[in-house]
């Protein structure tokens, strides 16, 4: 508990490898977590070679984390392999649907989270790139992904070579809902969100970008209907090429 | 990393009841969890109540862990929230769309898997059930879930009265790729597969079921082609209903 309390991600990485065998066995214990009908419908790209990296940093806007990360895990919600399985055993698969993506892409998220508080519990600093959904095909494209096989999530691993300041997070009543859903009204939504407003280095960040509050920053400028909409019909498009949409 | 190493799901619990505390430092721990932006774009509904719970077994095919478990957790991917915050704020908020409900159902499955180690820690028993994903329209209106709000994973938690056998799992070699993804050949699927396939439970539950392979359990009786179409369908209309989709 007292690790995840303490948890940030890390951005930067000491020159130090990670070793092989740590790796290997931060992964095959990550393989315990619960999965659907036992089929680990997941996939593990894991990237070394300064080259593969150089080609997957623009997927990710080019963020210096991909390319000085000495390790780069692409986690994928995988099909393909329990369909290659089925068909050499004369089973008829019907995993070509949403439904089967959205199996496999659970399967493939809590792999991943497990296998993030493992390797912070050993002391290796982690950053999640959420930026996997935003151009999926790319990713696609430079890691050879067959049919029925989505990029759902890249992490950057190594030994911290920073240590940033905890950020905020909303008070737990902000989150939790005792039996049915308790919609939020004015006075709930201030007393929340009211403390990270009020945090200097959320002040600061509506100042300089010229705003007139901290929610602006994040619909005008970080995350904008026009790049969701934009990156949801990538998205789509993503699902279909991969056989996982009509 | 022990914790992890030898966990199974449980699926009885003993009547002891889980502490109110406890619960929730888990899940305020959890909140650590990295999330997009940090806006923690989920929500968690809490039930005690055997009547709620009574009401949402069928949506976990009356599984019994549904009504025997003292806490079941529905973890929500919510853009609800963070869209209210906004349109309080002078914001013009664009999430409703389906690469937001991506990044929020991340979110969630995130914290979700954290909040599952964490508990583990502790010596409760969890088990997770995928079942939140087959008839989430169910779920919407007994939790009572609004626009923007999405069921995405479900949680009994208790304390052990059970020590089941461990499952098997694929060797690490069968999930992990060096650079690019290398696909699977009739040799490889041999070699990862066998082991599974001669499980003694496993040639009994072939036999027992008058089936051919091992294979055929899954694409024949336990995951079907029609019912995956027809969750499929349920599912994105469960989206577009939630504001999700177009």
């Amino acid at each position: 508990m007292e690790t995840v309390k303490n948890r940030r991600s890390i951005r930067k990485y000491a020159g130090k490898p990670v070793d092989e065998e740590l790796l290997r066995r931060l992964l095959e214990v990550s393989e315990r977590t619960q999965t659907m009908g036992n089929m680990q419908l997941y996939s593990v790209v894991v990237t070394r070679s300064e080259e593969v990296k150089k080609r997957l940093a623009p997927a990710h806007f080019n963020q210096p984390m991909v390319t000085q990360a000495p390790v780069i895990l692409t986690i994928c919600a995988d099909f393909n392999r329990t369909v290659k399985w089925a068909e050499q055993r004369k089973a008829q698969p019907g995993y070509d649907n949403f439904l089967s993506f959205l199996n496999a892409a659970t399967d493939a998220l809590l792999f991943t989270q497990t296998f993030c508080n493992l390797a912070e519990a050993e002391g290796l600093g982690i950053c999640y790139l959420g930026t996997t959904l935003y151009m999926p095909s790319q990713i696609i494209d430079i890691l050879q992904l067959p049919r029925l096989v989505m990029p759902v999530a890249t992490l950057t691993v190594g030994w911290p070579d920073e240590h940033p300041e905890q950020t905020d997070r909303l008070p737990l009543e902000a989150v939790v809902h005792e039996e049915t859903y308790h919609d939020y009204i004015p006075e709930t939504i201030d007393r929340y969100y009211g403390p990270k407003e009020q945090l200097p280095e959320n002040r600061h960040f509506v100042e300089i970008n010229h705003k007139e509050t901290l929610a602006q920053i994040f619909t005008d400028i970080r995350y904008t209907r026009k790049d969701n909409e934009a990156m949801s019909r990538g998205m789509l498009e993503a699902l279909k090429r991969q056989g996982f949409l009509d």
